[in-house]
């Protein structure tokens, strides 16, 4: 209606379209017959557990579990980051899990893969394949709370893969001397035989402490191991394994393919060769064949999972085999397959037998569904694809027909007794029909192959070893120069293979050396060239070795905390604010509280607290005795002490020669701005209000410091350019924005206010701190720095993350003060922004990275040719149709692209560098340019269909989205305004973007300006 | 050392203990060898989905999904609330799933309850035992997203347990007139045979219509059907069912109990006994037995479902026979069971043999584990206590022993062909050893009982009724008077059967009238004496409806849409604000953004959004006139008029002239407070800054305005007492606060701004609203309450629920505008609000609940004998099997505690009753209760072991907590000075709480106030 002319005032009441599907509030209860809610239900039915889809010669499907940005960052920010963390007790390779959650949370995900790929060396493969609820997630607290214990596994994965797309080479630890001063024992050499997940990890570690002389012997003509050979494509797929075995080789290691233990060469062989220290990574390269399938072949119909998964990978996992394509290289199957065992590797044989043609697979397995060793991933992926179970029942005869072909298998049926051992009943026979089995009872090292090993030995079937070394056992001592670990030393799985890998890489550094290497172990992390960028920072002629310091607030509670955070790595600290003896304080309690700023959010990541805490307790004495102390015990941090007076000259000038006439702070910070307390006692911001006397005290400072100070800002006031204006014209070498924000937080149901003081539960105004801080900080810093250009600017308010410092940096701040992000963590926090400021700047000077994370996180879709479709009920149904016909015709492309690293670009940039490089965005209203108007876009291939930019528009907005009432899919119409009211409430990043519109805009007036009144109808 | 005196500097930065489980950044790889790591994993492990538990005589476990307050708050901030939600299209019910949920997220239970109960009287049991995967959650959009779909079960049965809690009657609908004066077609008889799920829902739609002769015949001596005499204790308890029959008996309906049908009566004999309108609901009563069992009773060891379960119900569930103790009553089984079928029915036996004694117990069906009719949660809860599975297994033969004993079931082989049909394999015979069978094959009505259901007739073994009417088919014709649903039509689920109940109770109602009944079904809403709180206001001599409206803002951009509100029952309504046509203004886009204060969370309640969206595009006389109309058509709701001018005399007048001349708003806002872009122009926040300013204009429009009119307040200001002062001054009725808070949300990676306009990408500080801008708003509106004593106030800033309107109410406003809410949603929001104040103001005259969630919302756990243990590793075995010996010895108490509705305790009071009853509370700091210091207090029983606690206490607090290196239990020390941070990050609520301290609190200064300066050391 307001398109045309309205009439009268009644036509202004008539939204422009009907807007049937809008929420309306419900007046009665609803009445639909049953069976006609079982007709609809149908159509918009979402969550299938069970597709039931064969996918024949289809190995493009990826585990459920993996996560995309959102969704991974989503769940990063549920994780608790744990004192003393059991998920990372639970990583056989000890990877520091919870520092790599807190970089995914933080969108830092060159961090995370760090932090990965510094424990583990197969880290992509491990978060990709790692039984994880039996490891890390395991031991999740999370799990006792309802929420459930995070996916681990399933952001490792992500955070490695997003590393790979970053293409970043590894490099040796750039603190070691080249290769040519090393000393001569790390030019010895080695032998690793096996280039799977423990060859990988023990030469990836022995290259990273500075060996340049290792050899990687490897039987086939590509690496990876099983996790090439035998996980199936859809749970890993080879471009990863073939890039982690290209970090290694980043650091020099030589590997030698088609090189065959026990063909071209044998342990005494690689001896001879003057190798002088060898590892034995092989894994278990046989079948295990129980005697009821001993003489049976493929001839048969026979497979075992050895016989069976590696010509599968070759026939479908890219860069395995040249000569090879999927149509003529997979296994051909048809009918029934039998498959025996029930570990990962039968599920593997399972899904894979699907998608060689099987019509049926039958997995069978001596034990209960309950005691099966295949996780449960495994266990519904291979129950949703139709895989039918016989659990207890283990194989008694193998049937076959005239022509020797397999149609039959019988089972004895398994009894489990009161002792809980699984016996065979000869009274209970089951015969199955077949055409195939596969055996997938494990593996082992035939007599031959262990002969080439000499002089290892074997005990119940794997390689005697010390397990707290890997040393082979050679006699009955621990050997000197031989190693092994992995399947072939009794690790069952990959992760242990690494750790074993590992393990083995420390102790053949200790027995190569020739010099005594250290009790404690100090094995390099992962370095790449962006752990060299240099973050230092100089700010009013002083060196800070990053921006990042503790603000002075609870993190600074004590000399001691502090001492702690430059242990850290924290830049500076400012000092709790102390004052004059006679000015001291005592708290009341309770006084710091969780912000509701986000809502009944309890645990990691609050937005916000409130705090009605005074300056310290603690004596004048004390801090500047302790500033002085931590000058002397570290001398690269910067310490900057915080004071605040009354308004007296007397008394400022007092407080400051005697803080430097006792100590040697780098730098006073004048508390102006505190504001609760203080305040009612004539200190803090009861003067940092006050331009006047901002420039007095700022002034009799200024007398008497002989070091620089800053003045920091209250933001609870009109103007803070007035009140920075004046500390620079007292003489202030700079000035701190934010303190907190004054406000109420709130109160319980009853009315009683929290924080509730005493018997009488009364309470004052607190500082907002956090998150819910950050605009109001951001906004006082860039108005600062562009209205005083140059004045040295440190902020502090809501920053909690590498990219939050940078917004503050980027805004005219030289360094950010932190307290809130430490209140909701602990000061390793800082960890996760230094590598994360290093990344920033590192991935500024590569073109192709520079857009952060925002515009890469979208997993590609595959793209019907005809429009777009919904994916729920039949909709969905008929997608997945099309995209299996398109599978069905095509080949797949078995070519590999390998990941070449990429140098950056530019220079890359030092944190001065950046400082107020944004500035020039931010300008008045009046300026903005009211022609380039922009409109709204939907990218209908990642909605969800949720309908939320439609509510919003009907009830926010302009009724300019209309919403289908079948497919669910929203569309805008001409009516947008580019408000973006839909882009920030839509649960899908990127899914809607403003796109320029391409039409002029012209304000709807509803009425034409000066037009005369409406009658009213 | 703290404690001691230090001697030299170096002491002051020694921490009082060694903190060696604090986190610590990592400098290497870590060094832990396989065999170390595999031991240590054991210790912490958490997670075990297959405890492998049998819980013999133990019905006291509880099935996963459900909810405590905190999981069902935090799963209902996930939902998205959609547009046309797919849930509500999934329940049978048609429950306004979206709008439960909304009411969880905000912590208002009773409405949630309220809406479910609306829909679906047996919503407590449809919460505990729907397949909701195949019904609402099957349709949930959040699959479509990474994080998976909502628990709607959980949070279903959360939400109605915790309104079964409150003990509020069901009551009928006020609207309606006493029984005494309703028509006589209300006092007919009807009859409903069955208190299952469709009779309850069926009597008690009827109940609410108005009829008052409503008797409901139940076989048994206690109600429920299904839901008590089969579904076992620990998936539904009876409790539960009982008091839902309960709130169906608060309307007046009769329960026979006793009185089966073809025993005791017939169809016929109701008939004649001049029952008018007849339901039947009496399910399947008996048991479908195959050939192959003929014969066959418990004798032999042979139980049918229907001869199984109902006597484990009387054993083991509470109030079903007084007679029956646990002990004696339940069904005695040993030695192994095999239950027959793969249905919710066959998993309940399989559980609940379990518990009766089985050693084993194996459940066999037709078809594939994939192709099961039980849900994933009845399957792996069966599989977790170690049941077995025998899937594509049909019953040949039982095997007898001499004593007629079952010993073995021979079982065929089942195939399934590529047809998808199963057909058994006669060559394929398996015999499994057993000692019971339990046969769960369905049930059915036989053909005595038929009979007694004249002129009822059969058509494939259900009733033949009009599946849109539950009308029974008589002749070929719907009968007029008799109804069927349920499982005897056709139903499977519980779910069904209410909705079948209620389908029929319309068209019984339309059949009983003797008056045309609307074809537009009106069924009535579940009430409670809440329902009948009055909140509406007197407001400056106004009355409001109630006290929530939509502010000057983007819900307010049109008159349609404020007649859209007010549709919502939204109280009142702020026009956007318009200005003289001489000012008339065009926005830029992009202008309103997503808030960064909650972090990287997309979608539902976001914390927080900034704008830089001027006031209305539209004409003056668009506004003046559409007001007038609103007025007219809205005659109960509220218009307020917002303007704004430049600070001249004559436009201010002029503009209020204009308005009120040519329309009748009930009052005006003037708009001094628009932070961006119109202060460049000389208005909004331009004027409003100025005490002078906002005085004059105030007192210029008092010359011209006869209506009450209000000043909008910008929080950006160093004091709003004086800029309410002065508008008070200057004559204004009152004051609105606040306004936005003018900040700047973040910077992209690249330093680009967002929003970010035209090609420069220009931006200016905007508006942040929501959420974040709370603690500001309650700031204000407290302070201005107790400054000037009862001067009128509507508050705005971050509102979001009925609770966060009422913190606003009890600081002294008296109405609440909300913007940033609906653009998180819609308009509905205020369906919420309001069944949330009602029940706020209606829970505060009841002592017993008062306190609000926030107090009640901890599931009791066991409390050990000797001391406290983790819920992890060996300590949760210990832990399991000491609660596992107390219930092997107890019996279970059987005796029922009725659900006895309680009145309130005191008046209710009105919303004008509660205004301004914290402000006492507020007040300055120097008056807060020094000596009244409290500690923290750890509830070991419900701790999760996180440690936040004990880090945030180490790197922001006092280093007061030790964190048990084994058990991770944290222990509060005497240096706790309460500053309440271990609570504020603690993700638990209230497992830490704060206590009064015992001892006086002495500030530690670190060195004693004046001593001398420590020398370095």
């Amino acid at each position: 209606m307001t398109h045309h002319e309205p009439h009268t005032a009644k036509d202004l009441l008539v939204d422009i379209e009907n807007l049937a599907l809008n929420p309306r509030p419900q007046t009665h209860a609803a009445l639909r017959p049953t069976t006609v809610q079982r007709e609809e239900k149908a159509h918009w039915k979402r969550v299938v557990h069970r597709p039931g889809t064969l996918r024949k010669h289809d190995f493009s499907d990826i585990k459920e579990t993996t996560l995309q940005a959102k969704g991974a960052v989503f769940e990063a920010l549920r994780c608790l980051k744990c004192a003393d963390a059991p998920c990372q007790k639970g990583c056989p390779t000890s990877i520091d899990i919870k520092m790599f959650i807190q970089c995914i949370a933080t969108q830092n995900f060159y961090g995370a893969a760090k932090i990965i790929f510094s424990d583990n060396p197969v880290g992509l493969s491990c978060g990709m394949v790692c039984p994880t609820e039996e490891l890390c997630v395991g031991g999740c607290n999370l799990a006792g709370a309802e929420q459930g214990p995070i996916n681990i596994g399933g952001l490792q994965a992500f955070a490695t893969e997003t590393f790979k797309k970053m293409r970043i080479p590894q490099i040796r630890d750039p603190t070691l001397p080249p290769a040519s001063e090393m000393p001569p024992a790390f030019h010895k050499k080695i032998a690793i035989i096996g280039a799977g997940p423990a060859g990988i990890s023990c030469a990836t570690f022995l290259g990273r402490l500075g060996y340049d002389n290792i050899h990687v012997f490897e039987a086939l003509a590509y690496g990876g191991g099983l996790s090439t050979t035998e996980i199936p494509q859809y749970r890993l797929d080879s471009e990863s394994v073939l890039w982690e075995l290209s970090l290694m080789t980043d650091l020099g290691v030589h590997v030698h393919y088609n090189q065959r233990l026990g063909q071209h060469f044998t342990i005494e062989s690689l001896r001879r060769d003057n190798f002088e220290s060898i590892f034995v990574g092989i894994g278990m390269p046989q079948p295990k064949i129980v005697p009821e399938f001993e003489g049976l072949s493929v001839a048969n119909g026979f497979y075992s999972s050895k016989s069976f998964l590696p010509v599968v990978s070759e026939g479908s996992k890219k860069g395995l085999c040249a000569c090879h394509s999927s149509t003529t290289a997979l296994p051909v199957l048809h009918g029934r397959v039998i498959v025996l065992g029930a570990g990962d590797t039968a599920f593997d044989c399972a899904g894979s037998a699907f998608r060689c043609g099987a019509s049926r697979v039958i997995v069978t397995f001596r034990r209960s569904l309950a005691d099966m060793r295949a996780v449960d991933e495994e266990f519904n992926m291979a129950r949703d694809e139709r895989a039918e179970f016989l659990p207890y029942c283990a194989p008694k005869k193998v049937i076959l027909n005239d022509q020797g072909k397999i149609v039959a298998l019988e089972l004895y049926k398994m009894e489990r007794g009161e002792d809980g051992e699984y016996r065979r009943d000869e009274d209970q026979v089951l015969r199955v029909k077949c055409d195939y089995i596969i055996s997938a009872f494990g593996s082992t090292v035939e007599d031959q192959l262990r002969a080439s090993m000499a002089p290892m030995k074997f005990t119940n079937g794997v390689a005697a070893v010390d397990k707290k070394t890997m040393q082979v056992i050679e006699g009955d001592q621990p050997s000197r120069w031989l190693f092994a670990g992995g399947d072939l030393a009794g690790s069952g799985i990959t992760v242990e293979a690494a750790n074993d890998g590992k393990t083995a890489a420390w102790f053949m550094h200790r027995a190569l050396q020739t010099t005594l290497v250290s009790d404690i172990p100090k094995l390099p992390m992962f370095m790449t060239p962006i752990d060299t960028v240099d973050i230092s920072v100089n700010f009013v002629g002083i060196k800070f070795l990053n921006p990042f310091g503790i603000a002075s607030a609870t993190g600074a509670t004590s000399a001691a905390m502090i001492a702690r955070a430059f242990d850290a790595s924290w830049g500076f600290a400012v000092t709790k604010t102390y004052s004059l003896d006679k000015d001291s304080v005592t708290n009341v309690s309770p006084r710091i509280i969780r912000g509701s700023t986000s809502g009944a959010r309890f645990g990691p990541h609050q937005s916000s607290f409130l705090n009605i805490e005074l300056i310290s307790e603690k004596s004048a004495t004390y801090w500047i005795s302790a500033v002085k102390q931590l000058k002397k015990d570290y001398p690269e941090h910067r310490v900057i002490a915080s004071i605040m007076c009354g308004y007296s000259k007397e008394d400022w000038q007092e407080l400051v020669k005697l803080t430097l006439n006792n100590s040697n702070p780098d730098a006073l910070e004048l508390n102006l701005s505190c504001p609760h307390g203080m305040g009612e006692r004539g200190m803090g911001l009861a003067c940092g209000q006050k331009p006047d006397m901002v420039r007095n005290i700022c002034s009799w400072v200024a007398e008497v410091c002989t070091v620089p100070f800053f003045a920091k800002m209250t933001p609870n006031i009109t103007d803070i350019r007035e009140i920075a204006r004046a500390a620079k014209e007292g003489g202030a070498t700079g000035v701190t924005a934010i303190n907190t924000i004054s406000g109420l937080m709130g109160l319980k149901s009853s009315g009683e206010p929290w924080p509730a003081v005493g018997a009488k539960k009364e309470t004052t105004f607190g500082g907002v701190s956090g998150n819910a801080a950050r605009p109001v900080a951001l906004r006082a810093v860039s108005t600062i720095a562009n209205t005083l250009h140059g004045y040295p600017l440190m902020a502090t308010g809501g920053a909690d993350s590498a990219e939050s410092c940078v917004e503050f940096l980027h805004l005219g701040a030289s360094l950010v003060q932190i307290c809130s992000a430490v209140q909701n963590q602990d000061f390793t926090v800082v960890q996760d922004y230094i590598m994360g400021l290093k990344a920033h700047l590192y991935m500024q000077a590569r073109a192709d990275l520079r857009e952060g994370w925002e515009s890469q996180h979208v997993r590609p879709t595959v793209t019907l040719k005809t429009g777009t479709l919904p994916r729920f009920g039949a909709y969905e149904r008929t997608r997945w149709s099309q995209e299996q016909a398109v599978q069905a015709d095509k080949p797949m492309d078995l070519a590999v692209t390998p990941v070449v690293p990429l140098p950056p670009m530019e220079r890359i940039s030092t944190v001065n560098d950046i400082i107020g490089k944004s500035l020039h965005f931010v300008g008045c209203y009046s300026t903005l340019d009211q022609k380039a108007q922009v409109v709204a876009a939907v990218n209908d291939d990642i909605c969800i269909n949720c309908g939320k930019c439609y509510m919003t528009c009907n009830d926010s907005g302009y009724q300019a989205i209309t919403f289908d009432p079948k497919t669910h899919q929203p569309f805008i119409t001409d009516d947008c305004t580019g408000c973006t009211l839909c882009v920030s409430v839509c649960p899908v990043p990127d899914c809607i973007t403003m796109v320029a519109r391409t039409t002029p805009y012209a304000p709807r007036r509803g009425v034409p300006l000066g037009a005369p009144m409406l009658p009213v109808a």
